[in-house]
């Protein structure tokens, strides 16, 4: 439906061979370039009197563009082609974290110490005060990466081993920015209640359960259940993650237009377990005017095909999207590609805020609305306001962890949005800034820190 | 029962200050070996003119040793205590192992290549062929270390957060001596059904599971029932490592008393998941006259109150341990301390082989049978001949994953066993040398090659 630009998702290494003659290197970069791949490094490999050997890296649009731009380096005359290979399958090869041992075991002294029998005297510690698993475990910085594989990303049901390699980036994110050790869980179920069980059963080396990718209204259950079963933190990313970060998008985005949270009129696009989680966080933040829609339209108090969950946001009127959106102020979709139309833009309120966050094809694309909007957000990294659950995920573990909480609270979550927001100076918001980037190095520490703050306000810190 | 020497599992470091006058070291390592410490390293920390600063690490036998050590340390005149820290606790201190990233993920394109949108590929293609999984994920060098802490080393029912550092501890060994990503599992439930089912649901991630310290007899039937139900490698290290490696060492002790498997007379103390095993597997590898007692005494026809496995064993005669030993030609004991006397090993075949196993306290101190045994093994590293199962599990997994079995069969194990026993040279095998040093890096490698070959043989490798 959209093209996409060329981006390092389809990234492939090309080897070829060429005449040391001038302009043959220029014939290769402009057939690229003609075939609309975006050139990245070009490594000299091996060169001799009469011919070199180079590497180059293209960053493709798709799978079928990048076979167009090899063929294109393939059909020039004197360039032999030598061959390709794709980056992104080369990284995930043999998978992307490791388990390392902290300490080395070189001699019978150290066996002695970290193994039998002076392990033994670190068991009979624990069984008297299960309390030191957290000091002389993994369980005080580990947490268990947990999916059924029924929705990646945004794929589908895909089960669980085809999930293993988006838990194991997961993993990387929680290490890379939040120095945590995460290990996934893929599970070969999708029982509600054999999830449950599980990961009970499997908890007591965590200290805490990030839930990733399963699909609604399941979701909702596993997650309810396994706090109320649990003394560690729960979280459902796909929930909350994405909640936290919207709310923190949104509150600095009404700053710019001026507008009071508790006033605006929000229309939420996807009732799935992100649409749900962010309408109940604003609430609780203070909104007061929420519309929800589905692929079906409004959810009316009439419809007979709601879920519980879609029940609590349902509303006397009936309608579509694009009746629910005349007057709005507020757009957040979490849905699909392509939904909202200009027209639809068009119609809300002054100064609109559109926050089109499917992935990886927004509801509508930017460009198409770029003067009719007061504030754009989408999920992509390639447009301005990038609304990334990574700005919240490491950080409310971080904290979390730090203080060794038995649960994760709202106002934990409200106090971790309001974090992320502040980082955004008033002399720096603009359209164009109403997030930090990702790569903001104070955004994991100060929503630790705002988590921890909220844990102790609330009791459930146990450290 | 029997007092045990110094040793690293109990290891203090003493911090204290003196004056710099001649014999003031001296008389505090005079005070610490009067005690019976062990003494270690001893460093400056600090020099003024007229004091030191000095740590001393000492070796004890037991905690109230350690702290009678400290006790002589702080009754000297002149000498000023300062701290005492275990090492052994410290070393535990936020636990043994990390997650590491194999990859950084320091700009956009690093993440849209490891995570989202790039990852997407990586899943569709497992998605299609879920062998796939194999390359692209760390599936193929990754297991699991699954206990429900019901049988920990020699120290009972403590539960699975006391578990949990003995499992830390065989993830680091699995690191250190085949390179294995391990991760521990540790279950908050000791059913049968319970675990059978949580281990097949957490199954995808892994190309291995390692079932350890989990008690006999519900052992037996999560094993069989894993192994039956899941189509990677399952290996309960407290039955089969025990098992591959006692064969191992008795290969080699027959071979010096000039006596064959098929025709020797074996005792087997001990009929828990460490005897059941070594019985079966000495079966398998030809020996025919085996005798297994438990704490009752012999497994006889006659007796009601034994459990299917031990019947396999079950003879038509009954006595004691005492009268089974008559005229046998092997005593192994995987049981409890000091149950051998020395009475019992004199009453043995000439030349008689004696492998006392029970951790950390043996059936029998070696030293009260010295000139009485042809070949003496135990579990203890102060002990020639240590019967460890590191010589046994880092390998079979290896060779396992390095193959993608689909199963363990009995001639891996085999295999195993005869692998271990050929590294101790013709030359070099005497009745101090039997096996060889659990730090001889040939092991794991020959290991992991007889099990990969053995593997091919039987059918159950995949690649």
């Amino acid at each position: 439906m959209v093209n996409l630009t060329p981006n390092p998702s389809f990234s492939l290494t090309i080897r070829f061979q060429l005449p040391n003659r001038a302009g043959m290197l220029a014939s290769v970069t402009q057939a690229i370039a003609g075939a609309g791949g975006n050139l990245g490094h070009i490594d000299l490999i091996e060169q001799t009197r009469q011919f070199s050997l180079r590497d180059i890296t293209v960053d493709a649009a798709s799978t079928e563009h990048a076979e167009t731009i090899v063929q294109a380096v393939k059909d020039l005359p004197d360039i032999k082609f030598i061959n390709v290979y794709d980056r992104t399958f080369n990284l995930h090869r043999g998978g992307k974290i490791r388990v390392e041992s902290k300490i080395s075991l070189k001699n019978q002294g150290d066996l002695a110490m970290a193994y039998t029998p002076g392990v033994g005297r670190i068991c009979h510690a624990i069984a008297q005060d299960p309390e030191q698993a957290y000091n002389l475990t993994i369980k005080q910085n580990t947490i268990a990466v947990v999916t059924d594989g029924s929705a990646i990303l945004g794929l589908g049901n895909l089960g669980p081993e085809a999930a293993l390699p988006v838990m194991e980036g997961k993993a990387m994110l929680f290490k890379e920015f939040a120095g945590i050790d995460a290990f996934p869980i893929c599970l070969a179920t999708q029982d509600t209640d054999a999830i449950v069980e599980t990961v009970k059963n499997i908890a007591p080396v965590f200290g805490g359960i990030n839930l990733e990718d399963i699909s609604a209204p399941r979701c909702f259950e596993i997650e309810d259940r396994l706090r109320r079963e649990l003394d560690i933190p729960v979280f459902h990313d796909d929930q909350h993650g994405t909640a936290i970060v919207t709310l923190a998008a949104l509150t600095n985005a009404l700053k710019l237009v001026h507008k009071p949270l508790d006033q605006v009129r929000i229309v939420i696009n996807g009732a799935g377990a992100a649409g749900v989680a962010i309408a109940r966080l604003l609430c609780k933040a203070g909104a007061t005017r929420i519309y929800m829609c589905d692929s079906r339209g409004l959810l009316c108090l009439d419809r007979l095909d709601l879920t519980a969950e879609k029940r609590e946001f349902a509303v006397t009127q009936s309608g579509t999207l694009a009746d629910a959106l005349v007057g709005a102020d507020v757009f957040l979709g979490v849905s699909a590609p392509g939904v909202l139309t200009p027209e639809m833009v068009r119609s809300m309120a002054s100064e609109p805020i559109v926050f089109a966050m499917a992935n990886p094809i927004p509801e509508i694309q930017p460009e198409l609305v770029v003067n009719d909007v007061a504030v754009m957000a989408t999920g992509r990294s390639d447009y301005p306001n990038q609304i990334n659950n990574v700005l919240a995920f490491p950080g409310i573990f971080r904290g979390a962890l730090d203080c060794r909480a038995a649960a994760l609270t709202t106002s934990m979550y409200l106090e971790a949005a309001a974090a992320i927001a502040s980082l955004v100076k008033p002399s720096d918001l603009d359209r164009e800034h109403v997030i930090p980037s990702v790569f903001d190095e104070r955004v994991a520490t100060s929503v630790a820190a705002a988590v921890q703050r909220a844990a102790r306000q609330d009791g459930v810190a146990r450290s």
